[in-house]
Parts: C-alpha cells; structure tokens; sequence
C-alpha cells in the first residue's frame, strides 16, 4: 500500500486550502458535501488524523468516524425523509477509493429508486449548499 | 424504524441455532462468511449486541464492529492478494439491508474486475469453507 500523501484533496480541505460545505466538525472528524453526489444529500465523514483506509486507521479515528456517521445518518433520514441509507467505504483504487484519506459515504435512499452511478461530474455549489442546509438543520 | 426483531437470522447465528462459516469471534463481534457472496472471500461482520443497523447502534458496539472490519480486511488483503476492498453497510429496506441485524459488508476487490451483483443464490458450503480457510490462515 501507498503512504498517506499529505497533499490529498481532503488533507487540504482538513488545511483549510480549498473550500467544502461543511456540515459539521469535532475534534477528530469533519464531515462535509460529496461534490459528486449519487443522491442529493450524498456526504462524506472524514477523520482529522491522516490515514490512508481502513488498513491502516487507528482505533480511537475509525470509531470517532463512525460516531459522526451516525449523527450525519440520523439527520439524512430526518431532513430528507429518506426511507434509508447506503453507507460506503472504499479501499485502494481497485475497492473505489479515488481521494486517499480515509473517507465514509453516507447516501440517502428512497423505496424503488435505484442509487445513481458515480458520474463524475461536479454538483452546482447552491444546491449542494441548500442540500447542507436541510442536513445541518437536522443535526 | 421498526424495532430489533429478535428472531432475524443473524440474531439465530449468533445463538447458535443456525449454522455459519465462521472467521473469527471476540466479546463483541462475530465475522462470517456471506453465503450468497459477491466475489471470492465476500464476508460480514456484525456485533453481537443487538441492534437494527447504523441509526440504533451503540458507539462501543460500532467501534468493536470496526475493529474486526479492520482485522478481517487485513486478513482478506493478505489472504487473497487482493488490490482492494469495498466494504459497504445498508440500512432500512430502502438503502439495500436484507436482514435486520447491523452487519458490515467486506468484499476483496482486483484490478480491472468490477464487483459482483447480489444474485441472491446461495454459495456451495465447500467453497465457502475454503475461502473462509484462507481468510483463517492470514489472520
């Protein structure tokens, strides 16, 4: 496996380099908008803690990570009123992972709508914005 | 939500009353074999603690849990010389979840070699015995 590489996206949104819509933040995990969604309301729970995965995150960062994803689940559900949830977590570019900070998906459901492909293509900013603020008011 | 139903089949696994390929076992957590796998070494993880998926865990309960995630895909890596994992959890009917006992999806993935779909046809026990063999020895 790679080491960490400090310059990932998500090492340089944790550095406050580059923009992301927050959702909310504690002392070991961010969590903020997937700018290529698969369902409105798609996120991302990340650690503050460099790791790469799940082969090499500590303890006390992947349970701090899953702490917050369930504070983020509970407010998906309740702001879009979803009918569940499909979480994610990809490992190495052949498990998915295409950003290597370690990172969980959380994905809004609905009954019989079937979760949307990864396009690739960059959300407009406004309605990511307006998605985050039907989460936070959630929290 | 509905509530925990105390009779869903990993509930009956984890008492012992139907049988399971299993991988390993601690206080908290179990980690078997899927029997209707998506690829070659496909498993799961649950906690032994009841609960219905991500919205009711509790954090020890999902921390153990991601502790064997960690242990198993190690294991899964090493085992099958594999270039990566999907690891995925499903919630509510509506998010992908079949039985209502939170369990954590560990799936070795390979370059070039897109994942599986859920066929819903059970795995020969021969295989999964074998698989499970080398997931075992990699530990």
């Amino acid at each position: 496996m790679d080491k960490y590489d400090n310059d990932n996206i998500f090492a340089r949104i944790l550095r406050g380099k580059i923009p992301a819509t927050i959702l909310c933040e504690d002392d070991m995990t961010l969590a903020f908008m997937d700018i290529m969604p698969r369902a409105d309301g798609h996120c991302l729970v990340i650690p503050k803690a460099p790791s790469r995965n799940i082969l090499d995150v500590k303890p006390q960062d992947i349970a701090a990570v899953m702490q917050t994803v369930q504070k983020i689940s509970r407010a998906v559900m309740k702001g879009f009123d979803a009918d569940g949830l499909t979480i994610q977590q990809f490992n190495e570019q052949a498990g998915g992972q295409m950003v290597f900070h370690l990172h969980v998906h959380v994905i809004p459901r609905f009954d019989g709508v079937r979760l949307g492909p990864h396009t690739g293509i960059m959300a407009d900013t406004d309605l990511l914005e307006k998605n985050a603020e039907i989460i936070r008011a959630a929290l």
